[in-house]
């Protein structure tokens, strides 16, 4: 599966997400269906979030772990019915996880990758372009949560949701045949809105402190390293429990981080020093970009304990030379 | 991962590799390595194919099943150590369904992909060349069996195996480093024998009965439907095991067919029809090709219960027009 990094340039395309709409095939986030008698315990097990007071109508960001408590995805969860899961993975595979999941222990569940791929409608202007196509329930639509609304008379899944922190819509497209309908729609009806076609904005969703799965954070890392602590607060059985309890004090973890002086593209991890290379590597940049409306490089780190505190001063060695660098005690956004 | 379909031509690769001996970068059969205490408990589960006799230098055919007894995949299994295995997986992904299962019954077994590239040496000349690279203890190695021989002071595990009928090795490379001194040292080596690069073969493969996961076989069928019902003994506990026991009187089975005329490359499933359409669709074709050594299209067909028995006359309709078929008593090898 792929999925485009821009299109006209990094800074054009997050001016355009900023100020207007886009829409992005993100059909990539592949759908595991769960369902059966079985699903809620099935989702229980693959998550340590609570899912238990999760409505029919929410969605849940849910950090996944193995036995081992590192990070295995971070999906968006969606119920569809209280025996009915949708999962829709990031950056990787993870339907064979959860059949082998259900396969070893039997579970009364079917668990499918369905014909669905999400749309997403991003910017602030997206509820006033999804009115449009959908009518003025769209605006009811609530922070992660979802609601089946008619295009031409299909129904579909949307939900308040996406990788931006612009506002907008997630269409879980549930047939291929109305992808093509639907995108012609809406580039019908958004002229005036500016309307591109997008994808997931590198300096945008720096300054908003989205994690990509993969980069960010790996399968190498807990999720508390990756910031995700809040989520790991499930009394139910899950796999992980035993590893993620004894991982609750992270050594490590992923900070927001401002860098001073021009960069290259950061097309590779760069190396996290402390100030006057007094105490050698204490961290690595994942991603970084230039921030046209904070001025200033915005970037994500994984760093050391020792040195993750806001203000603190570090120098980063980018690949076209040292920079300095400073914790910062929030994300921009 | 991708892996070559042909060099020069389909029949000029067949009559090389019938004649002398061919160097295979089959690097995308990913090795999932079981490792720990539990490796054999995970390997018994994963497959309806009994273990328990299995020596610690063999290589094992594992078909495998999921909950419902549908093929997963068809992997070669390499024995190392009491404790350890490698799964030399086919034409699709497992890795992440063996974690999911050793995550979900907490196992003390590691469920890892280790940078393992499998090289195949294949041809009637095959061991003339081994021997050249690693010495005479080559011609000792017994079929699906594997020994660790040296090169320029490495040890390799190499097994007598590899996807075709005409003999060979395949040699797990177990660092990405070793795989192109080993490659150039193999042309070095094999002028005289007329080495050159090659690949499974479509026509060679279909005369001898290898199945092609994904095509002939397909997760929609059961190990009885795919003539690997020999396989199907372990008394253990497996995944499936219910479910096959309830599948063993299948109703279609992979049949060798015999198409007269000439015909089009078949690049679709083509429906099998009784002979003067009486009955309707019988079945269909998964593979075929023209056979320059039986002088007849060979081809596989997933067929009816009423209609696979030797000798039966079939029509196929290929997107080229119908033809005459017979389903034969056995492959061509």
């Amino acid at each position: 599966m792929l999925l485009p990094t821009m299109f006209e340039s990094l800074e054009a395309d997050y001016h355009h997400l900023k100020r207007h709409v886009q829409l992005w095939d993100v059909a990539c986030q592949r759908q595991v269906s769960l369902h059966g008698a079985d699903a809620l315990r099935l989702v229980q097990l693959l998550c340590p979030r609570d899912m238990s007071a999760m409505a029919l109508d929410q969605c849940y960001y849910m950090p996944m772990v193995n036995r081992r408590g590192k990070m295995l995805n971070d999906p968006v969860v969606v119920r569809l019915a209280a025996d009915h899961f949708w999962i829709s993975v990031a950056d990787g595979d993870f339907w064979q996880y959860a059949c082998g999941v259900a396969d070893a222990l039997d579970l009364d569940v079917a668990v499918e990758e369905p014909d669905v791929s999400p749309l997403a409608v991003q910017g602030p202007r997206a509820e006033d372009l999804m009115v449009r196509l959908f009518g003025d329930s769209a605006r009811d639509i609530g922070f992660f949560r979802h609601r089946r609304l008619s295009f031409e008379g299909h129904r579909f899944l949307i939900a308040r949701s996406g990788y931006s922190r612009q506002g907008g819509f997630e269409i879980y497209v549930d047939d291929s045949a109305w992808a093509m309908p639907l995108w012609e729609a809406f580039f019908a009806a958004g002229e005036d809105l500016h309307l591109r076609a997008g994808c997931p904005n590198m300096i945008e969703r720096i300054e908003g402190g989205l994690l990509s799965f993969g980069s960010d954070m790996t399968s190498a890392h807990t999720p508390f390293e990756a910031g995700l602590g809040r989520y790991c607060t499930s009394r139910a059985d899950f796999i992980g429990k035993a590893a993620l309890r004894a991982a609750a004090a992270p050594r490590q973890m992923i900070r927001p981080l401002a860098i001073e002086g021009r960069i290259p593209p950061c097309d590779r991890p760069w190396p996290l020093l402390a100030a006057g290379g007094a105490g050698g590597v204490v961290g690595q940049v994942s991603s970084a970009a230039w921030s046209p409306d904070f001025r200033t490089n915005v970037a994500l780190a994984m760093v050391a304990h020792s040195h993750w505190h806001a203000g603190t001063k570090l120098e980063v060695e980018t690949h076209d030379g040292m920079r300095w660098a400073t914790i910062q005690a929030r994300f921009w956004l």
